[in-house]
Order: structure tokens, then sequence, then C-alpha cells
């Protein structure tokens, strides 16, 4: 199977998105954003054995690569519309592309996001990068730069689960809540949508809580105090490693892919109120202050970082 | 050198472009493309000791990453305005991550192109894709599929110094004219301009003549006819192996990321008249036959796939 077979097979499947002009198939695609809309690009990679274990199963890399590039779109506040792959394969497997595949496509297709172009290489380990583009109304992209003073922070979803889960990927594809955690994050854009143009700064917890808080804080020249008693554990999580090692993979624990954003609580849409948690509040000295009720929780940044 | 430090250190110069909102540095890159024009987006990887020597030297490898994306920009007939970059390292060299940027820097400058994103991770083997974006007027985009009988077959520059230059690497940045060609590629970015809505069909050629030119007849369901005293070639090349080698160079070795067109020879723009060669014809037979004045060349497919 070359190349060219290669991609006709597994990625050219058909789109009715009015914004694609001309997919995969030629040198580029052609596309036609919606007018006076700004852009929002993202990329992200994932290496085999270093972001995800080297046995995980096909669908699950395929639809979690597209997940993590949704999360960046919400973490933007803006509206995914079509996407690149960039894939190097250690051998052109057709049941494993198969499989990749048909993950990539589901996790796309749940916001109509169009697959409209792509490379795939051969190399010694599996890669893969997806370019995601989506748009928003001028002037209203989130930021990691913008959080002020009196500012609530607020969390989607539960933390700490991706962190636990990841150790239980072996149950398989259909196994433990928090391995499906792990293996395909929930990206929050209709979340990150309602918060475009009112938030005051956004990101997406890829790092950890700490580390992705922390870079928050540092681009907004401000600081935080959280209460760990407010931080949304997951009963799975509980029940699985006990509320200590639940905080601990709720702080510092990555992939989680839910959204951390500070709005004045007076501005927080009414619509998404019920499927966040205020975890604390943006405060005028740098520095983040973790606190267990009354007593200082000491913390370590124990954010993953690359190198 | 964590991955932020990277970030910051090499890959956030400051660009003047008026699309760039916001560039490097947050969950992703705001763009402002121009208004009422189609986006074209190329993705393009190189793995190292699969698409060029692993010990190429960096600033090669950074400049010819951004090229051939730029040459394939060039190929739809667009204008190239924002690229982003996903970066597998197997170290974070300090020395290696400068000069690198310096390449990838300079290549981006020719043409005004501003770095607006990008990823890095660390893996077990070097593999760089950029992935970029221009614009054009509506409808104007080059395909692979337009081609017609009666169209006079173009090539930009001289075909099949890549091919000969790639063994001659080894002698160093400055060496060899033909090794530079296949190092730092010329991408053919105002001649393809200029044939936006006017050639019939384009496509850059990075597999070799016969390999690409066969993916144009395929698309557009006709043959051609090609005569191989037509082709152009370097002095260089023909000092370097001959007629008869630079001739088989030049229709099925890779990498010269020149553009092959097909036109009308009364609608070939003037001002890129002096700069481009023609080397046949469109046929309605499918099919390529390849002619040294009046004998039959008989030729493989020896155009580079990758599986």
């Amino acid at each position: 199977m070359d190349e060219f077979e290669l991609i006709r097979r597994f990625f050219s499947r058909h789109s009715d998105s009015p914004v694609v002009v001309t997919g995969v198939g030629d040198d580029g695609a052609v596309l036609r954003p919606p007018a006076e809309r700004d852009l929002v690009t993202v990329i992200d990679t994932m290496v085999a054995g270093t972001h995800f274990p080297a046995d995980m199963n096909a669908r699950d890399v395929g639809y979690r690569i597209v997940a993590v590039n949704l999360s960046d779109i919400a973490a933007m506040g803006a509206e995914p519309r079509w996407m690149t792959l960039a894939l190097t394969l250690v051998e052109a497997d057709a049941d494993w592309l198969d499989e990749f595949a048909g993950g990539l496509y589901e996790a796309a297709g749940e916001w109509g996001v169009v697959l409209a172009g792509g490379d795939t290489t051969k190399g010694e380990q599996l890669v893969v990068s997806i370019q995601m583009s989506g748009d928003l109304a001028p002037g209203t992209a989130l930021y990691r730069s913008g959080a002020q003073a009196g500012d609530t922070i607020y969390v989607t979803g539960t933390l700490g689960d991706a962190a636990a889960g990841l150790g239980r990927l072996s149950e398989g594809p259909s196994g433990h809540y928090l391995a499906r955690r792990f293996a395909r994050p929930t990206a929050r854009v209709r979340i990150g949508k309602a918060l475009a143009g009112i938030a005051h700064a956004a990101i997406d917890l890829s790092d950890g809580l700490v580390a992705d808080l922390s870079k928050v804080l540092e681009a907004s020249r401000v600081g935080a105090e959280l209460d760990v008693r407010h931080l949304p554990l997951s009963q799975e999580l509980l029940d699985a490693v006990g509320r200590e090692q639940a905080l601990r993979h709720a702080m510092g624990g990555g992939d989680d892919y839910e959204l951390c954003f500070a709005v004045p609580e007076s501005l927080l849409p009414a619509e998404i109120a019920s499927e966040v948690t205020a975890i604390g509040r943006i405060s005028a000295e740098a520095g983040l202050v973790c606190r267990d009720g009354d007593s200082v929780v000491p913390f370590d940044d124990t954010g993953y970082r690359h190198f």
C-alpha cells in the first residue's frame, strides 16, 4: 500500500461542510471560512510512548489526537471547522489505519470538523500531529493573559481522572471509566464558545491544574487562591484511589483536557453554570496559594514538561 | 530547557504581518486573513533519515521544511501567509535549535510568512511538520485535474539537480550547487501566483517528473507527450553526471520542487515566459509517451513512494 492508496482508502471521506471548497487529494486544500470572523489555529502532536502508551488501541489514538486539538480550539473560544493531519507510521497496517481513521472521524464528526488534508510518512516511531482551525467573532478570543483580581476561577468537568486512568488502559477500549477519561477526553467546545468575549482568561488543562493555572497567572501578572475542598472529583476517582491521591492527581496530573477560566462571577453565562465548578479566586499578589479549609496545602509544580 | 523555554528562545520572533492578531504563546494563534479570499492549506512532514540525511545541517533542515510547504502553496497558485510547526526532537540541543530556527525564519522571511504557532515534543527520531496557509481570489486555485488536450506542459527551473545533489551534501552547507538544490529548494511562489486562474493544472515536483506529471494526467483523464531533448538541465548537472544520467534524474529523481503546469501556449503570462520551459503537450489519449527526437524512450515510474 503506497501513500496515495493509503490516503484514498482511509482519509478521503466525503464532507458536506460549506467551508471546504476542495479537500484531500491535491497539493493543498481550499477553504472558504465564514466572512468577518477571525481564524484560530492550533497544532498538537502525540508521540507513541511519550504522550500515550505505544500499545493504546488505534481507535482511541485517532479519537484522542482530534479531541486534544478540539480542546485547544475550545480554550480559545472558537468554533472548530477543519483540520489537517501529519501521520508518521512505522508501517502501513490496514487494520490499524482503519481503526485510527474511525476514531479520528468519530471525534471530528461530533463537532462537524472536516479533515481537509494531510501528509503520511514513514518513520521509526508513531507520531501524530493534527492542526485544527476554527473561527470566532473578531476581538472575542480567549487568552491566558486577561485574568483580573477578583475574578472567580472555574473548571469544567472533574479533575484527575485521566492521570489515574493512564495506568488502566490495558482493561481495553470499553474499560474503566478513568481509562476512558484518558483515552477519550471530552472537548469542552460548547462551553468555550459560550465564554468567548466574556471570560477574562482561559486555558485547557493538559499539563495539570497547578502547571496550567500558573501559566494563566504568569501571563496575567496576578496570583490566585484555591480551596482544594472545591476541586471537582469524580466518584470513580475517589473510589479508586482515595481522597488524598485524588487531590494529588487533580492538582498535578495532566491530560484532563478540561477548561480552566477566570471570569467575574456575575458574568458567568447562565447556560453553562451547571457544568462548571468555582475553585478559587484571582488575587492581585503574584503566586498560587492552595488551602484545605483553614490550612495551607504545600504543593509542587508537577506539571508535565516535555524536556 | 523545557518546552516553554525552548519556544520562547527560538520560535517567538516578532512579526509585523497584518494577518496575525496573536501569534506564538497561547493555546492557539488568532489570524485575520484578507477579506473575500479563499484559503489554501498544505501540510508536509520530513523525517530524518527518510526525507533527508539524518546529519544534514540544521539550518538547511529548517530552510527546507518551509521551502517544500511554500512549494505546495505555489502549486495551488496562492499567496503564502502563515504557518505552524510541529517539531519532534530527540534532544533539545540549543545550537541545533538556533540553526534550525535560523533556516526556518530565513525561508519564511523571503515570502513574508509568519510562524504563528507550534508544538514541540520529544521522540526517538527527528520529525518536522509544517502546516502553511495562504490565500487567493475565489475560484482561481490551481488543481491537478484541469489539464486539457492541446495544453502545453511547462516546468520551472531545471530538473534532476536535487537527486544528483543528495549524495553531495557532505560537502557542507555552502557546498556544491547540486547539493544546495537539494537542501534549499527554490519555491516558485511568484510563478504560481501568476498562473492562478489561468493555468489548467499544476503540481510541484516532489516525487519526480514522471510520477508527478502522471498524477496530473490521471486526475485530468488525459495523456501527454514529452520530448526529453526539451527537459531543462543545468550545466552543473550535465558536467557532474553526463547527459544520460542527467535525463534519468530529470525524469525519475525527486525533490526538485519545481512547478509543472499545463496551459494553452497563448495564455502563458508574459511576465513568467522567460522562467519556464515547454517540455511537451497534453494529449487526449491516456498515458505518457516520452520521445528523444524521433525515437520513443522507455521509462519506469521511479517516482518515490513512501511505502
